[in-house]
């Protein structure tokens, strides 16, 4: 666990809907921020994380990625200095030793060599400076009903033809401001359930969807919302936890983002102007 | 939703455990399979996903990774035919259109220069042949009690200090053979809380982990196997859900897989000899 629990997540301010009341209150979210793991200086890979055991996680993300095969390989991994003398607690340095050091050019290269992404968003990120959090803001002023929010994750579940089967299916939807469901999908992965809606409206013609709504199973990440703000959807809503990363992106982009939905109660966490109460 | 929504999920075999008590079954696993999309026939990545509406995907996530910009920067997305003629499912590639042909260089160029990797063990792929499905299996013989196996979500819960706080942490835990908890970890992506106890045992120099249990809260991908066989993890356990392909992986990792671990009951996919009733 991490010697520092607080780190894990942080105190945010919400409008609380409950029985179509609102109110201001503070909660808890989980901490997520990108971690930069750099080779001998060089910016390497950009990791999202919750802060907390830096050194492990740049050290098994290595063993995973088979840049590293042992612990003799690695001669020291440290949090980043800056010219002050401070700590950079987002960006971890790592060393090999010397008889792994002549891998390095290799390693490098045949990174370079291969073009790559999984769809989180992040990858083809190599520093924290490539991610975007300074994004033009979506400026949509249409409004949503709270009893519609509060109807969404009904409406998303009734599409999914697979999750009761499975339990192991992520659904993702597009919903009108009035509720109606104008296309959803099912996929292992949240992020492919949002591209594949995405991809859809593109290849229809109807980006962006700036008069629609998002809703996601699961929890909001920052990829989520990336997404989201990518295809001009000004509202997202999620069953689950918004991360703390979310929440500032969702700040920044002019996304009223949602979370909780259950029942007839959600929080919302950004421009809660967007719901009506 | 899919055309064929068969496609969503597969029938698997598994050896289903309740109240001390084993029969084998049949139950449903989403799918879970890789999809190399290619630009003008080169490899630029791999995407785990769920077969169906793979053009609409392939799309939605150039467009998440700025690849392109609009629907006519995209003359064609199909999937690709083989020498006989015959179409792989797994494969689509993605024709520009001529304006925005003349982006390609540059941007196969760029992404080569980004040497890039997310924690989802899948990074730095771009093709589907460099999935390693044909993995060493590991062969440890010792076993662990079906009624050690039901009280581990309890021992994970027990080592979160956050979870309740905010619901939206991921955790990861190692467990003797006997179920006493040795390492834990939380975070907001459950691959990096997997690495991040990896990277503990590396550093300490505990690797390969050939006596323990992973435990991860949530569900098991390929990803998760994959790193747990990278540890000597002979044993995976989940609350939820395996996908098919984390079951193929294991089966041929030599990794006892076990899924929806609650109350008294659960589920073994794969080498459930290691497992005592």
């Amino acid at each position: 666990m991490a010697a520092d629990p607080s780190a894990l997540f942080r105190t945010i301010d919400l409008t609380r809907v409950r029985a179509g009341g609102a109110s201001r209150a503070h909660d808890l979210a989980a901490t997520e921020e990108p971690l930069e793991v750099r080779l001998h200086g060089e910016p390497f890979s950009v990791i999202m994380r919750t802060p907390g055991h830096d050194r492990e996680l740049a050290a098994g993300f290595l063993l995973a990625e088979q840049v590293i095969q042992r612990a003799s390989d690695v001669r020291s991994i440290a949090h980043r200095r800056d010219l002050a003398g401070d700590l950079d607690t987002n960006v971890v340095n790592v060393m090999f030793s010397d008889s792994h050091a002549a891998e390095l050019p290799r390693l490098l290269e045949g990174r370079r060599q291969t073009s790559t992404a999984s769809s989180c968003g992040l990858c083809g990120r190599r520093s924290i400076e490539s991610l975007a959090l300074d994004v033009p803001p979506l400026a949509s002023t249409w409004t949503i009903r709270a009893v519609t929010v509060a109807r969404l994750p009904e409406e998303l579940r009734r599409a999914q033809t697979a999750f009761d089967e499975t339990g192991g299916l992520h659904a993702a939807g597009v919903f009108s401001p009035g509720g109606e469901r104008l296309d959803a999908s099912e996929d292992v992965g949240r992020h492919t359930a949002v591209d594949k809606i995405v991809g859809r409206a593109l290849m229809a013609g109807t980006l962006p969807l700036s008069a629609c709504v998002l809703m996601v199973s699961g929890r909001a990440s920052f990829e989520i919302v990336q997404k989201a703000h990518i295809a001009g959807l000004p509202i997202v809503a999620a069953v689950s936890a918004p991360s703390t990363l979310a929440i500032e992106l969702a700040d920044r982009a002019g996304i009223t983002l949602i979370g909780f939905v259950r029942g007839d109660s959600f929080n919302v966490y950004t421009h809660s102007a967007r719901v009506l109460i």
